[in-house]
């Protein structure tokens, strides 16, 4: 089924408000989640409302909760999230990195306690509508066996960046996995295969099957050991820069995707090359990709983001394609 | 053959003074180089000499280059690097973004018209040697399809992340492409096959030869999309930051691994964290890492650059391994 966007955006905010979230809070978090759907990331949108609204439910998120500095030097800051939820708090974070790189030409943001961004590319689109350039991860709790183990000890931690061209944002949005976990559940409600081997099932052998993946929790790593030793950097870097919590501490504490860490990076490269002269270059390289030529006849290759607006205004016309199930269950959870 | 360290370094650097390298910059070269083979990174070192010599021969290479600035502003600088060598422009600007990150906690140096790096870890190694975490990416020419394209398009740009751990540096150093081009031409010379798909043969097929994908040039991105994507963000940001070549430019003006963008980024992440919590957490990560239950009997999962130590200290005792034919080939070169 399709429903619009006003609706699912007007649904989700009063869920929100049932659970005690102040009004602004509320208002971000259903505008971001209604967007994502909108803009086809199904796998982080109305599809993962009802696990946060558990999440709320079972006391890991404090609605009320908000970022708190901790601690500051020039074109750095650290702050504590309060255990609050996760858009709002990481909108925050990345404004502030925005404000930091207007005045150093670069600022990263620390960010501890604090709860799933839902979609990384959120805050890259956020930075690219002010003419910055942007690099975030997050770490989350353990969900993907390093390279040569077997037990979850990583996690799938999300890399973005994010970059203006000249016709949109270029936004690279990835899980250190082959697949997300959001990607898996997303296969599983419509009952595909993923396209590739995504991890191991009981039995220890590779599968595509995403429901056999999701209980071993014995996913691949993109890129097998690059992926894995990437991930593993990117929770030293999150833990280390916010004083917050590792994967491995994620996992002692909650078992669950709860008080993660992130950090926020914005750079304001027109400080250094002139706008013109950086859109110039951006055009020439997305020409070039886009004139490759095609590995199956009729297909074509696309820049990551290129498709957004398409998919937006087709949502837009359309309503947001919603699992009948799916909306059910948020519609009982009583807005 | 096994050659001691220092006999290596030496006749490295006396090869570079023949083609007119000013002392300093021959003394780093030849320093660096020999450094990867000793650690073990034998695709960018020894391996790689002959290769540079050549470069340098043909004119791409302008050995009396140095470094100047074009702009900078705040945290940020962007300088030219005057065609010269990749490697003492590469340590000239990692170094000045470690006094950005002393003066504004984080700083970001943009560098253009470079020539290749060799191994991105030397750059992460010096910036953790003084305390410093480092973020380094280089585009190169087009040696990789895009995903779902034929033709290369992509560089398969290296991105290196680098954290000063408890007890040495942890570092990962990736092409974007499954293999490096510097691994496969190794595995060539070994007569070795690479352990996966490396790419597609002149048939379209898909091969763990890796003479057929040094031919084709068609080597397959590391988690397919996801390096495809990576890739060219990597080289969207190299570029625009300091108005410098593409990799499509690179393709167009040298058909070669010449005339590069680089950026280097330091964050100096204990003004914000006491460096002891710091410690304390990477601590706890890497001891969660490494209890790791092994895939394979008797395997352990180690993390990258753990390993680094051990092998420097047996070449350095033994002498660093080389091809007979790859070392009588650079003393042929008349040093």
């Amino acid at each position: 089924m399709r429903v619009p966007f006003g609706e699912v955006q007007e649904v989700l905010r009063s869920v929100l408000l049932t659970r005690g979230c102040p009004e602004d809070l509320a208002e971000q978090v259903a505008r971001e989640m209604a967007t994502n759907s909108l803009e086809g990331v199904y796998s982080h949108g109305v599809n993962r409302f009802y696990w946060l609204i558990r999440n709320i439910d079972r006391g890991w998120v404090n609605v009320q909760g908000r970022p708190v500095l901790v601690e500051r030097f020039a074109a750095l800051e650290r702050y504590d999230g309060q255990m609050g939820l996760g858009v709002p708090n990481a909108l925050f974070c990345m404004d502030r990195a925005v404000e930091l790189a207007r005045e150093y030409g670069i600022g990263l943001v620390a960010l501890r306690n604090t709860n799933h961004w839902m979609r990384a590319a959120t805050y890259g689109l956020r930075a690219c509508a002010q003419g910055l350039a942007a690099i975030c991860f997050t770490n989350t709790f353990p969900n993907m066996p390093a390279w040569g183990g077997v037990d979850p000890r990583l996690g799938n931690n999300p890399l973005m960046l994010a970059f203006p061209g000249p016709e949109g944002p270029v936004v690279v949005d990835m899980a250190m996995s082959q697949f997300s976990y959001g990607a898996l559940e997303l296969a599983k409600l419509d009952g595909r295969q993923m396209p590739l081997p995504a991890g191991y099932d009981e039995q220890g052998e590779l599968t595509t099957d995403p429901e056999q993946v999701l209980k071993t929790m014995r996913i691949l790593p993109m890129g097998y050991w690059k992926g894995s030793a990437l991930a593993l950097l990117l929770d030293l870097f999150a833990a280390a820069f916010s004083a917050g919590n590792s994967t491995a501490m994620i996992g002692r504490k909650y078992g669950g995707d709860a008080a993660v860490s992130q950090v926020f990076i914005a750079i304001d490269y027109t400080r250094i090359v002139p706008p013109d002269r950086a859109g110039e270059i951006a055009q020439e390289i997305l020409a070039d990709l886009l004139a490759s030529e095609p590995l199956e006849e009729g297909g074509r290759v696309v820049y990551p983001g290129q498709r957004r607006r398409a998919v937006r205004e087709e949502n837009l016309r359309l309503g947001i394609p919603v699992h009948e199930r799916v909306w059910r269950k948020i519609l009982s959870l009583g807005g």
